[in-house]
């Protein structure tokens, strides 16, 4: 006879937490959970083979599976020295789906089973609380309607069930459940009985064994149902693997005064810190905890705020010391910081769950540094065990919570909008770059519906940005996390009025020069100003104001990024403009700069007008004049960079963006700049008009300027040469690569590197310094990852531009998606926004035909990532799993990357 | 010994057409002339692989050589009763280069060759002309000069024979080469040696079999100039194929007045008419024809203007009548009208040239129409002998040339643009689309910077469209070409005021009424009124004015037509929305709709109206209760769709451009539009704002808006449904194809499926008919393309879009490429617009993933094309062979897609 049903309780254990496949994740869990000692109420687990078999079956139990189960249940029955469906001490069970894999939104649940019109009276005997025996009953009633009948009510519609209790509600004037007296409960209990004979044509059955049959083919269905079948295809979930059935003995813990229920961490989500830290309610059960009607007491002393308040450890000495000892018992056995439920019943203590417990990106350091120093984990284990995101709360500055609360309170709470950059910022209001820059010798806030390039001057000297739309990849989301700046984005709840120079959320009025907070780690924004501090970390590798001695948490901080370097393969770049942000990328460990945008050096102060002049130029020569002026400026700023980055390589990319982007558009200012230029107002006009653009995504930018305006290219590989030799000579080991980006045929790329390498030879001759350099080009067009041999032959390195790549491989506009991307996700049509996290399935395939193809024909070629994406944490590990050889990122992100590559090392490392 | 050199001559002749590989095409034709009996001067070729071995020696001459071109030359001088080197009668060589392929551009060629102070006397006593022998001197030296001791220069640089000829000119006051006297021509030839001296520090040869031998090898050297190897490069063109050397007896058409020189074409062809048709010159040398000083006269008396004129028929009758043997012969060789070029020396008739003749698409119809009747190319000869492309010329409607250039002379001229969709039109300037509404009961064009859709309602009643900006396809472009409508786009020198209502060129003003002519096949743009004519085909096969036996030329088009669908595979749809188009598609032979837009349908009439209050609704019962309204008219469109494509499949897309395209644009619309619709103009203007994009063309749009608003899919739907259940009673075979755009998801496709057959079960259920139907998508997101696998297990079929594709897969705006598309042609990046015609090594890839994939899952899959390059010859030969089973483009191209599709089959029947 095949076994199908697997004990766990203190006489016998049959499972283990290897029995996974078998047994399912809750019921392995619950079997290594009692195999280790701890309390755990006894039960049972029909195993997922029964599941597999009762489909191939059509639907029928398998052979021996009843008489496995009774046996089964007499075993519960004996240790609880209860009896299922007796009168005087009845036993309940709960019953609970399991599958290999948890599969949130499909586990069908029933609690209280083996309740009738008989055994309650034995519960509320028992419990010496009729009521509650009565409520129990009407709960497994309704539960046991909506599964095991299917009554169940689809979303948007009313749940029957929920209707007569809102009837009686009504009737007795009452607004809570909790306010339903004893009758109130009998009186539900009849009526549920006859909703579902008038709407099922049955009767509820009333044999506890008919129930508990009925149940566990309802869970078997479960795993056939519409949102579990679309769980499975979303995830990849085999359709034949099956569920298994748990079905376990219910204890309380409201059977009075030595009974209670609590929850409780092992350590402190918050901070991490080593402390027992919980919550219990004495005679509760629960679900009192959860409704928070009876304000809950501290586990132990130390959680304690009120001396009067009575302390699990005080109450319940014996039990608080055999709860200390299981969750030590659970941390060493699962090396996590566990998350518990526990259950005292009549004095006896019994774990309900245990699982790794949620925390803060600050506690997930804190816990797996402590863990490793306390031998709990290996190297490769704390590392595994750190959220890189997590990370990025080491960095940012912080408001107080208890102040936010005392602000929302006080009704300065104003709207919540995208947490696009972490870090909290407060300010006054400006609503334009100039008048943040006008007034940056004070704090502001730079409110823009949505930003451009041309605001970057106010962004750099505002305290955060908050913008009306664009999403988490906006420009405003992109710079700001660029600037490690915090940002709230897409907060469509304001109404701003550049005119009026004010913002309304309903009838509250923002104007210039109010102050207001915003908290980029929530999204949250306030009327008023929250006091901020730079986090530790900061402080000591930044502003280098506090030494790493001093602060315990840079010291973590700094130990987790040692351990990363220690194990990952990828290398880390940086994207840096300036060379204050590659300075900062350095402190935070990047290994040299993978993507040099140009293109805002040119909106810097004067530069602006020769550029301006560059582009309205009517003749090459015109051009090549205004050219000349821009040519010194922009040698210094890589002079600075280079010095900067002193043995690591620099990828700067040449000119990107539409013209368009450098000129004025507000009628005022057209005026202006006509005048400064000293040409007629009209033919600038025409000029910026002709250079508007449809899609100017896809539009005239790129090595297309490189190719039609060549002395543009020339300039810029001059003055990149230029510097390279001027730092050399300082003694500087400099390593410049040369980036041409949106090539999408390999003559667009051989066309400019002719043209750079006539340079490069030039000043490099002229100089009479050894230099090496690499020209290389981004791939971010669909058509260059596709026909990438042919680019490789002409190229020493690709950069993936994923931003680009995905606008175009997915046919997104970044800047316009906010319409429908948030719908697709919520959709789950993509899992996570694209922008934000690589579309492997598509986008990701374009990346591996590019690698694939470019190494065919140049096995040499150097491949990273300088797209949004290099600081994303799946992201990262697609592209150690496709072969790159490093990701580039935004300077405040470089430790998430270094985090995340070591992580994808070591999941490689695990398959193999 | 190996055999390097092939001779050719009356004697013997070694080589034959079949011999291009070792001979290069240009000798194995001079071979081929030769043993057919055609006379041509005696000469010889050095193979190829002579040019291989002169290579792999390190640049020697392979041994033999000299002997064996020593033995021809002697061939030669017997065959020509001259003497190479002789003072007396010498024979002179041309030296030409000549491949396998023919490589236009790096072809370097000596003529004259074997001149020197002594025997350039002998060439004077010959022609009893020593201007004319010194003429020839001076110009040998000078190509010598150039191509053997590598004088020529590189472009943008002067060449300095031509700066002496220039000195002498202006010391003597002419302007003319042709002006210069015998005198001159010493002193030139003087200088020239003086100058090689100079240059080069040697003396020019006089010794012939020098100048010969420095000739073949500079011929091979060309063989790596950096020209032929960039344009081998650019046409797969090996390496290591060589070029052969052609050396000709050099004869001459001016020794006297029994000489001549002259070119003909067998056939006319401009009408293909079946006459012999040239020009030749009495006394005079080829060059002297093209150089226009002399008019030369008619060759045959058929072909005189004027009766003073003698034709070669009645001058020379005898060589006449074998020129017309010759050419006989030749058409019969080689199948296809031939352009040929001959000398007569002395009497003696040459044939220096022959090749296939250019002929406009009117000609190539007749040419391969008559030869199919003349027995003399089979049917798929016949077919394979058409250009696709000039069938459009036998639907255009036609101005006269004489019109055309008298109103040139009267300087009615006014610009050129590109020549967007064929044919000619007259009609008054209007500026705007409503400005051509108003005016509908006259012939006007409508002017625009560039059209949008919104114009459609204009351009339908317009005659023609002129553009100032935009490509080849461009909004304007593709709208005209799919009306079967002239074009001109992008015609840069109209400087156009809407204020004003006026367009510039220069200094002519053109006001808002006046006539101007477009010219669409030409691009020419006239001031003034021409008249117009539509062609005979469409009279017979549109108009229905005229009957097919009426026609000759019509007749010919529908035998074309009817042999290609004799051979062709591919389907041939059409892209139409209207019953008008759809109707005249039909008549052109298309096999069902490909592409039925309904957007354009939301634009006519009050149906904006509906439309906008859709899009304007601030709640979904607002929306609801406007599409309810849009229903019936989107209903009725559909069923005289069906009516017409009785029958034949309806492939009908769902709504795709962005909403924003349906809104007003301009302040005074808004306030009108706000008026009606009863909303505050702010709010209206607050929402057109909102809707704006940065990037619409990869924005809110396509399926994404069914997703967002899947309202608007089950009205679509809806109408798509009872139409065809209408149609369906009233005995018409419809079988509708319900497209979803823009899917670069798997999970779009099966949401909007899902919507779709909903409605389609629900009103098949209602009406009680059987209906077949199929659900299927574009493929235009590269995404798509790349996950094609998982999207054919949701689609009946697949459309591709290339030309969202293409600016996806390419990264270029259409509406924008048109700053650096061009550029790249120029410069063949792209050898052809990909707009036009399919990149296939890019998007083409997309197009073969995308197949191979969808078929892998879905073997049973339909997949067709509907983007314009359905329309091209080039990339329906594509089509073909990626497998698919239909192109569909405009109804005035569905005639070019039979062709091609039958040349593409051919094509590949002839591979296999």
């Amino acid at each position: 006879m095949k076994k199908w049903v697997y004990y766990f309780g203190k006489k016998k254990t049959e499972g283990n937490a290897k029995m996974r496949d078998l047994l399912g994740g809750k019921g392995a869990n619950l079997a290594e959970m009692t195999r280790i000692g701890v309390p755990v109420p006894p039960g049972f687990t029909i195993t997922t083979e029964a599941c597999i078999e009762y489909y191939r079956s059509g639907e029928k139990f398998p052979e021996g599976l009843k008489e496995q189960v009774q046996e089964a249940m007499k075993e519960v029955e004996e240790e609880m020295e209860l009896k299922f469906g007796s009168k005087e001490r009845p036993l309940l069970v709960s019953v609970r789906s399991g599958a290999r894999v948890s599969m949130p939104g499909m586990m069908d649940t029933v609690l209280n089973l083996g309740l009738n019109d008989e055994t309650v009276e034995g519960l509320a005997k028992m419990s010496g609380n009729r009521r509650f025996a009565y409520d129990c009953y009407r709960r497994f009633i309704q539960m046991y309607g909506d599964v095991v009948l299917g009554l169940k009510p689809k979303a948007h519609e009313i749940d029957p069930f929920e209707a007569i209790i809102d009837e009686i509600k009504e009737k007795k004037g009452k607004r809570f459940d909790i306010e339903l007296d004893e009758n109130d409960m009998k009186e539900l209990v009849e009526r549920f009985k006859n909703l579902i004979k008038e709407k099922l044509g049955i009767e509820f059955p009333l044999d506890p064994w008919e129930q508990l049959w009925n149940a566990i083919g309802a869970v078997f269905k479960s795993w056939n149902n519409e949102r579990a079948i679309t769980y499975r295809r979303l995830n990849n979930i085999p359709d034949d693997w099956g569920t298994a059935v748990n079905v376990v003995a219910m204890v309380y813990g409201n059977l009075g005064d030595n009974s209670a229920t609590g929850v409780a961490f092992t350590r402190d989500p918050a901070t991490g810190e080593k402390r027992f830290f919980g919550e219990y309610l004495p005679n509760a059960q629960g679900e009192d905890v959860v409704a928070g009607i009876r304000t809950p007491l501290p586990i132990n002393k130390e959680g304690k705020s009120k001396e009067d308040e009575v302390s699990l450890e005080e109450a319940m000495p014996e039990v608080y010391k055999q709860l200390v000892e299981i969750k030590d018992k659970l941390e060493s056995h699962y090396k996590d910081m566990q998350d518990i439920e526990f259950t005292i019943q009549e004095g006896k203590l019994y774990l309900l769950q245990t699982r790794n417990g949620k925390r803060t990106g600050f506690a997930s350091v804190r816990i797996a540094m402590e863990m490793l120093e306390e031998g709990l984990l290996t190297e490769e284990e704390a590392i595994m065990r750190i959220d890189p995101e997590g990370l990025v709360q080491l960095l940012a500055p912080v408001f107080d919570i208890k102040e936010k609360e005392r602000a929302k309170k006080e009704g300065k709470y104003l709207a919540k909008g995208l947490n696009a950059s972490p870090g909290a910022a407060s300010g006054k209001v400006v609503f334009t770059a100039e008048d943040a820059v006008k007034m940056k010798d004070e704090k502001t806030i730079l409110v823009r519906l949505e930003t451009s390039p041309e605001d970057i001057g106010g962004m750099a000297v505002a305290q955060g940005i908050l913008t009306a739309r664009g999403g988490m990849t906006s420009h405003a989301a992109v710079v700001a996390r660029g600037m490690g700046k915090p940002c709230v984005a897409g907060c469509g709840a304001l109404n701003i009025s550049y005119e009026k120079k004010e913002m309304r959320v309903g009838d509250k009025v923002i104007k210039q020069g109010d102050w207001i907070s915003i908290d980029g780690t929530t999204g949250e924004v306030f009327a008023e100003k929250l006091t901020t501090y730079p986090s530790e970390v900061i402080q000591v590798f930044v502003k280098k104001e506090k030494k790493l001695e001093e602060s315990k948490i840079a010291q973590m901080f700094n130990k987790v990024m040692l351990l990363a370097d220690k194990y990952r393969k990828l290398g880390v770049r940086t994207n840096a403009d300036t060379p204050e942000d590659a300075a900062v990328a350095r402190e935070f460990g990047a290994e040299g700069i993978g993507l040099c945008r140009t293109e805002h050096m040119f909106f810097k102060g004067d530069r602006i007008i020769a550029m301006r002049e560059m582009i309205l130029a009517r003749t090459k020569e015109e051009r090549e004049k205004a050219l000349e002026k821009l040519l010194p400026l922009q040698r210094d700023d890589f002079v600075e960079i280079f010095r900067v980055m002193d043995g690591f390589p620099v990828v700067i990319r040449l000119l990107d963006p539409p013209l368009h982007e450098f000129l004025p558009h507000e009628d005022k200012e057209i005026e202006e700049v006509a005048k400064n230029m000293n040409v007629p107002k009209e033919e600038l006009k025409a000029k910026i008009q002709s250079l508007k653009e449809l899609n100017p995504m896809l539009g005239h930018r790129g090595c297309r300027l490189g190719i039609t305006y060549p002395e543009v290219t020339r300039m810029q590989a001059r003055a990149i040469f230029e510097a390279a030799c001027k730092v050399k000579k300082e003694g500087v080991n400099v390593i410049p690569e040369v980036m041409v980006p949106l090539v999408g045929h390999w003559m667009e790329l051989e066309n400019q590197r002719k043209i750079i390498e006539e340079v490069a030879k030039e000043v490099i001759a002229r100089e009479g310094v050894e230099l090496k350099y690499m020209i290389g080009t981004m791939i971010e067009v669909p058509r260059a990852a596709l026909t990438a041999d042919e680019i490789a032959k002409h190229a020493d390195f690709f950069s993936y531009g994923t931003n680009d790549l995905t606008q175009m491989g997915c046919g997104f506009s970044r800047d316009d998606a906010g319409k429908f991307l948030p719908v697709y996700v919520e959709m789950k049509i993509y899992k996570k926004d694209p922008f934000q996290s690589l579309d492997k399935e598509g986008v990701g395939q374009l990346i591996k035909i590019g690698i694939e193809k470019g190494k065919k024909t140049n096995p040499e070629l150097e491949v990273g990532i300088c797209g949004e994406h290099g600081g994303d944490p799946d992201s990262i590990e697609f592209c150690h799993q496709v072969g790159m050889d490093y990701v580039s990122c935004s300077p405040y992100r470089v430790p998430v990357a270094r985090l995340a590559s070591a992580q994808a090392a070591l999941k490689e490392k695990k398959k193999v």
